[in-house]
C-alpha cells in the first residue's frame, strides 16, 4: 500500500504543508496562518490539527503516514532542538518531542534554509546529486549544505551560513550581523542594489539605471540583458564577490553542484556568466568542475525538503 | 573476546601500521618501506603480507580482526576509490577491493589527511567531539573536516582543502596550485617564513630574526616568545590570515573545535593568541564559541584514524 510523508515549512506569516508520496510527488499542498501569540505556543497544535483534518479529507489514517518533517526559522540541531526562533516567539525546545504530544507520528525537524536545500537536492535543481550547496540570494544570502545526502547542521546549527563569509576588508557599513564585509552585503538583492547605487554615484556615465524610479536587483539584471555598460560592471562586481565566496565554500565542502535560488536568481542563467569566471579564478583545481544550477522549487522547497527528511 | 582493528597510513617513504583495540589503544605499531616500483603495485601486497606476519606473531587470527582502515595520499572518494596518487605511482582503482584480493578482511579507505583528522577526532585533540576541523600547518596547509562523526569527502575528494581558500588579492607569487593568494601561502611553515622575509626586508628595525642563520617557523615563534617586536608583527599577520581563513571555514562547517597540528603547531598554544583575535573579528556570531586545540597524535594520527574508520 502507498505510504506518504508530510512536509511542514513554518514561516513567520504562514505555515506551508504538503502531503508527498514516496516518489516525491506532492499529493496535496495547503497553508495555515502562523499564530504567533503566547510565545508561539499555538503553532504546533495548529499544525497537528490541520494535518489530522487533511488526512481525514484525503481518507488517510496515521497508519498511511511515514512521518512528518518540519522546517523551522532558527538554529535547529541534529536532534531537532530549536535554539530560539525569534520570528515565532519560540525559546529552546525539542520540536519532534513537542509535536508528538499532539500527533502520534515520527517527526524530524531542521532549520528552514537547510530543509529547503534538502528539497532542492531531492526534487529540485540538485536532483540526482548527494553533495550540493544551495545558495539563496534574497534579502540576505542564505546557504544550505548537503553532504552525502545529509544536512550539514554544524555544532550550533550555523552550518552553511555562507552569507557571513568575510569577503571585503574595506567595507564601512556594518552587515546585519554587525561584522563588516560579509558576502551578504554584496550578493543579496539588497547588496546588489547597494553596489549599483555606489557605482552610479561614482561618475555620470549614462545608464538606463539612472532613470529607474527605484533601483532593484531585477532592474540591474534587466539592464545587463540590454547590454547596459554600467549594469554589466555592477554585475561583474557582484559576480566577483559571489564567485570568490563560493570558491571558499568549495574548498571546504567540495559540492557537485551549487543550486542558486531566491529573488535574485529570477534573472536566470545569465547570473552564472558573472559568477563562473570569478569562481574559476579563485577555486581550488579539484573543485573547478562543480556545476551551477538554478533552484526549481521556489517557495515549495521547504515542504519538499521537510517531506524528504522522512522519505529520502 | 577482544576484537581489534588495523590502521594503515601509506606515505611516500614508509607505510605505518598499527593494531588497535576497541578503546582506541595501540596494541602494536610498526612500519614497512613503501616500494614504489612498478606503479606502486607492490604496496598493497606488501601491506597484506606484513599484516599476516604481525597477526601470527601476536597470536591473532583474521577472526580477531574487525577490519582494516587505510589512509592514502591522494583524492579518495566515499567508496574508497583513489583518483591517482602521484607519490605512489597509483592510477585510479578501488583500494578496499584491491586489498581484499590479498587479505580476507573488511577494508575501508580514505584520503590520508582526512584519516588523520578522523584520528584526532577519535583519540586526539578533538576527542569527545563529532564536528571538528583539523588543520595541518606543515609545508602546506592541509585540512580534514569531520561532520557528525563522518569524514566530509566531497564530490571529488577535495573536501577540506582549506589551504587553497583565496585570502589575499595582492599576491604576486603563485601558490603550488597555480592560484594566487591561497591561505597556504601565508599560514604554512613556508608561508610564515615568507611573511618573515618580507617583513625583515621592509625596514631595518632590529630583531633577533636578523641574526638567524636560516629563518624558520620555529625561529619566528621562539622570537615571539622572547617578545621580539618584529616577530610579533609577523605572528600577527600570520594570525590575521589564518583567523580569517578559519572564520570562512566556520561559516560553512560550523565545527565545535579546530584541531591545529603540523610542524608550525609545535610552537604550542601561543599560536591561538594570534589566530583567535582575527577569527573572532571575522566569524559569524553563531560560530564564535568554537574551541581551538592542539593536535596530540603527531605522526600517529593516520594509523589512529585509519583504525577509527573501522571501530568508531
Amino acid at each position: 500500500m502507498e505510504k506518504y510523508a508530510i512536509g511542514v515549512d513554518i514561516g513567520g506569516t504562514t505555515v506551508k504543508l504538503g502531503v508527498f508520496d514516496r516518489l516525491g510527488q506532492a499529493v496535496e499542498k495547503w497553508e495555515i496562518p502562523t499564530i504567533k501569540e503566547d510565545q508561539g505556543s499555538h503553532i504546533l497544535p495548529d499544525i497537528a490539527a490541520s494535518i489530522k483534518d487533511k488526512l481525514k479529507s484525503l481518507e488517510l489514517t496515521e497508519a498511511d503516514i511515514l512521518g512528518v518533517g518540519v522546517g523551522a526559522p532558527g538554529p535547529v540541531d541534529a536532534d531537532g532542538t530549536v535554539y530560539r526562533a525569534v520570528n515565532l516567539g519560540w525559546d529552546v525546545f525539542n520540536i519532534p518531542q513537542a509535536l508528538r504530544t499532539y500527533l502520534n507520528l515520527p517527526v524530524k525537524a531542521a532549520n528552514d534554509a537547510n530543509v529547503a536545500a534538502f528539497g532542492e537536492m531531492w526534487q529540485g535543481g540538485g536532483k540526482g546529486h548527494a553533495n550540493i550547496v544551495a545558495v539563496t540570494l534574497g534579502t540576505g544570502v542564505g546557504g544550505g549544505i548537503i553532504v552525502n545526502g545529509s544536512i550539514l547542521t554544524g555544532a550550533t546549527g550555523a552550518g552553511g551560513e555562507i552569507g557571513h563569509i568575510h569577503i571585503e576588508d574595506n567595507e564601512p557599513e556594518p552587515c546585519g550581523c554587525q561584522n563588516h564585509g560579509c558576502l551578504e552585503q554584496y550578493a543579496s538583492a539588497t547588496g546588489l542594489v547597494r553596489l549599483a547605487g555606489r557605482r552610479l554615484a561614482r561618475d555620470q556615465e549614462p545608464s538606463v539605471l539612472r532613470s529607474c524610479s527605484e533601483l532593484s536587483a531585477k532592474a540591474v539584471w534587466d539592464a545587463v540583458k540590454e547590454k547596459d555598460r554600467v549594469a554589466i560592471q555592477i554585475a561583474e562586481q557582484f559576480g566577483e564577490y559571489l564567485g570568490k565566496g563560493l570558491a571558499a565554500v568549495a574548498a571546504v565542502a567540495n559540492p557537485e553542484v551549487f543550486v542558486i535560488g531566491g529573488g535574485v536568481s529570477k534573472a536566470g542563467e545569465i547570473l552564472f556568466d558573472y559568477i563562473r569566471p570569478a569562481y574559476e579564478k579563485y577555486v581550488f583545481q579539484g573543485c573547478r568542475n562543480a556545476r551551477f544550477a538554478l533552484a526549481t522549487l521556489g517557495n515549495d522547497a521547504g515542504i519538499f525538503g521537510a517531506a524528504g527528511l522522512i522519505i529520502f
